[in-house]
């Protein structure tokens, strides 16, 4: 009898991890659900990501916490002023005030790491290069370089079964990320995307993360069930 | 007038990252000290990693905590056998028990986002290939790869003046790092390198990392200010 495959999904509680974590799951791999809480403003996100790893159905879900507010600079997880109702053709062409300092860096760092524990063959993420392209570690040289420190770098690696990183939305649009999602049965109504929600987890509709999702959802002729 | 270089050190409280952090620091290069509480068993660490960063005069010292025991899995955190008082021979050998799946990568990584927060030029850190040649992420082919994360996945990379991976101790042997530290005034009598020291950081002597200690100072043909 083969293994089963298994796969640490870091769920940030939107809709693209979410989907990134649905697809790999269908696939028969047993997920994981990861999340980190790295000190972001916005306890509704990992509540959302939460929800999703539930109503997934995901093998389990673990909250590793990291303390880079502890590293100071505002840019963390101070109060930074959101962009609100940019025009959607700067989205993505330049690094925005929202980028987090080696965010995926440190996340993928304790998910190679949670992959090692959990002798998992793979991390799965919703990194996606084209809405996202601004941030430098949502393109594929950022992705490429990690698989080779996951093959160089850990024991599965040196014993010539590197920890796979997964990024099945690279390089999908967003409508075709709605589309996707919808077809694994992704509960977008629980999903989170906003950079600014409310305390209660309600998305503001304005910044670039909500743009991004009401235009993925117009253009694939759906509504969002989140209703933001 | 030229702005002064600066470096983010990741001490361990053992005396190669101490070594490494003044190294840097006598270069001319302000250094800030950061350490990385994983939850390791013994407090020990982070304070003489504090100590260090005092008697060295670095600008400043951090902690932060990266919650690797939410994961489970002995080998993290929990209670291993430490091996004592194996054959030299066998050292660097094998990949030991004491191995911390990912500990370098999350290192770095923590360092990255620090680095980018402080807007420093340049991560150093302690590791070594010839004495821990059995860890996969103490490896010259592993640090390359993280060269590549920092080049790609952060806002300086992507800007051409990538925060560079210095880990000047990479290729010496152990009675090197002790002459070099003591030419750099490190105070090794504040250092521990112990597996399994005692509540009260008395090292035990017979672990790896004590046995290799004991080696290189023997072999510089000096004695343990730490008595170990």
């Amino acid at each position: 009898m083969t293994r089963t495959r298994r796969a640490v999904a870091l769920l940030s509680g939107g809709m693209d991890s979410a989907t990134a974590a649905a697809i790999v799951r269908d696939d028969g791999t047993l997920v994981h659900a990861l999340a980190v809480d790295y000190g972001q403003r916005h306890v509704a996100e990992l509540d959302a990501a939460r929800r999703v790893a539930g109503a997934l159905g995901l093998a389990d879900f673990r909250v590793v916490k990291v303390d880079l507010a502890a590293l100071g600079g505002s840019a963390l997880t101070d109060d930074v002023d959101v962009p609100k109702d940019r025009d959607e053709l700067v989205l993505g062409c330049d690094i925005p005030v929202t980028y987090v300092p080696a965010r995926n860096t440190v996340f993928l760092a304790v998910a190679l790491a949670a992959a090692e524990v959990l002798d998992a063959d793979a991390i799965v993420l919703g990194v996606n290069a084209l809405d996202y392209s601004g941030y430098p570690d949502c393109r594929p040289a950022f992705l490429d370089a990690f698989r080779e420190v996951s093959a160089t770098g850990t024991k599965r690696g040196v014993e010539g079964r590197p920890i796979e990183i997964l990024a099945p939305l690279l390089e999908m649009t967003k409508a075709e990320i709605v589309r996707r999602g919808e077809a694994h049965g992704v509960p977008f109504a629980l999903t989170l995307s906003c950079y600014d929600p409310t305390r209660g987890g309600t998305a503001c509709g304005r910044c670039d993360a909500c743009r991004l999702r009401a235009r993925g959802f117009r253009e694939a002729g759906r509504s969002d069930p989140a209703g933001a």
